[in-house]
């Protein structure tokens, strides 16, 4: 699964600061704990500073890109933003994201079209978040319509089912794994990629429900997630939910993670 | 889910020294503590002391029966120390095992047939543990055509599916997941109960392992499971794949358990 490093997010009010303040050693320290943790990407998010989104994201960029040598997730729901990080990237980056919402098709999906990169797609539209499995379905056809047209393979889709906070409907995370399961029998090969921390939203020991959420996750076809890389409890689960599910032959990826230090109890 | 305290287990050596002693404070001691912790059966095994078992498992029952008030799981594969056993018990038991052993069907189906005792039901036969889902189906099937005839209601019959080593066989924990899922869509009424632990037999760190599994397990429909109730890692998992499953109303039984102290990270 690839795991793409949550941390640098401008929402988040210490990271917001930390932009608006110009501190590169407390960005920098994010990215290379998570590259070291093991990222496959890192979410670059500069907060929803309007005006000012494409450059706090470009400073961002070459800030981290200064330190590490991992592709960035360019995550934005502002077009000026995306293309200012498209220009700036030293890799190949996963676009965050399109969705169903007319805006988003017509001004991100070329860039990506044109670029060859991977993006995520949200399920939801101008009409917002569905509540039930069959019309995110019909909104993950209509993406698909979409990004084939424009010359984009399933491959490069990683579709997010949208999993919802459980202390507001017990079938939240539910609906997001049954739309998994039914995207992944008629489109074997679009990806899936989500975020776990909603589901757990407004419960105790939110990390013992994302843990659980990941578990099921993957059985359901997730192979990337936007997750804490310095999460041990989610880095163990997915180490043994892999090996369980019969993914880790003569469970080598498990013995290996293991002697390298990365699996325990804490 | 129910939870078989797993703890009373004369083929470990402890415990077998405690049997062989009569040390009633050691074994009283663990199954106070299984009680406690919200076991709704326990396992008593004597061990396989051949012509002493009978009369050891009556001392064992006598003993845990004297302390709490949870009922048990009668373990062993000598028919006379089940009679005794069945003779014994304040409370309706669960037998541990028949299975598709000429032996076990003729000699223990007959008796939980009569008593109305619900059962586990090992998908091996005389020819050994089937290495696929076929054949345990069929193994199964036979089962539940003899359990049928003798009158015994599906509702009271326990399939264990057999999860073995995954340090032996990468899909060992895949098969068992598989054929309960095809049972279980042809068979509604029939529950499953298995152990956890033989899945991480070898590997380092197997709790984990054993988590990982537990909630892969949940959702293919296991429902019982000889566990150690004392594993706060196997107690937190259970709760958080419940509530992630769409099982827990409002999440009640999550916050619950919470809020009484059940669930926490070490």
């Amino acid at each position: 699964m690839l795991i793409i490093g949550e941390k640098i997010n401008g929402t988040l009010k210490k990271t917001a600061a930390a932009i608006a303040a110009r501190d590169a050693a407390f960005i920098q320290d994010l990215a290379q704990r998570q590259a070291a943790a093991g990222a496959d990407y890192l979410d670059v998010n500069a907060g929803t500073a309007s005006a000012g989104e494409p450059e706090d994201l470009a400073w961002l960029i070459d800030c981290v890109q200064a330190v590490v040598e991992v592709p960035l997730c360019l995550d934005s729901a502002n077009l000026a933003a995306i293309k200012v990080g498209l220009e700036r990237v030293k890799y190949m980056p996963l676009v965050n994201s399109i969705s169903g919402e007319a805006r988003r098709l017509e001004g991100v999906l070329p860039l990506v079209a044109e670029r060859g990169c991977p993006v995520i797609a949200l399920l939801l539209d101008d009409q917002g978040i569905p509540a039930d499995v069959e019309r995110r379905l019909a909104i993950a056809g209509r993406i698909l319509d979409c990004t084939r047209q424009a010359g984009v393979p399933d491959e490069r889709i990683y579709v997010d089912p949208l999993a919802m906070a459980l202390s507001t409907r017990t079938e939240g995370a539910l609906i997001a794994l049954e739309t998994m399961r039914s995207i992944h029998a008629d489109h074997t090969g679009v990806h899936f990629c989500c975020g776990l921390s909603n589901v757990s939203f407004g419960l105790p020991v939110r990390r013992l429900v994302n843990q659980a959420f990941l578990a099921q996750a993957l059985a359901a076809g997730l192979d990337a997630a936007i997750i804490d890389p310095l999460d041990q409890g989610l880095i163990n689960m997915l180490y043994a939910t892999e090996l369980v599910l019969g993914r880790d032959h003569f469970c080598r990826n498990y013995t290996k993670a293991f002697r390298s230090g990365k699996l325990f109890l804490a």
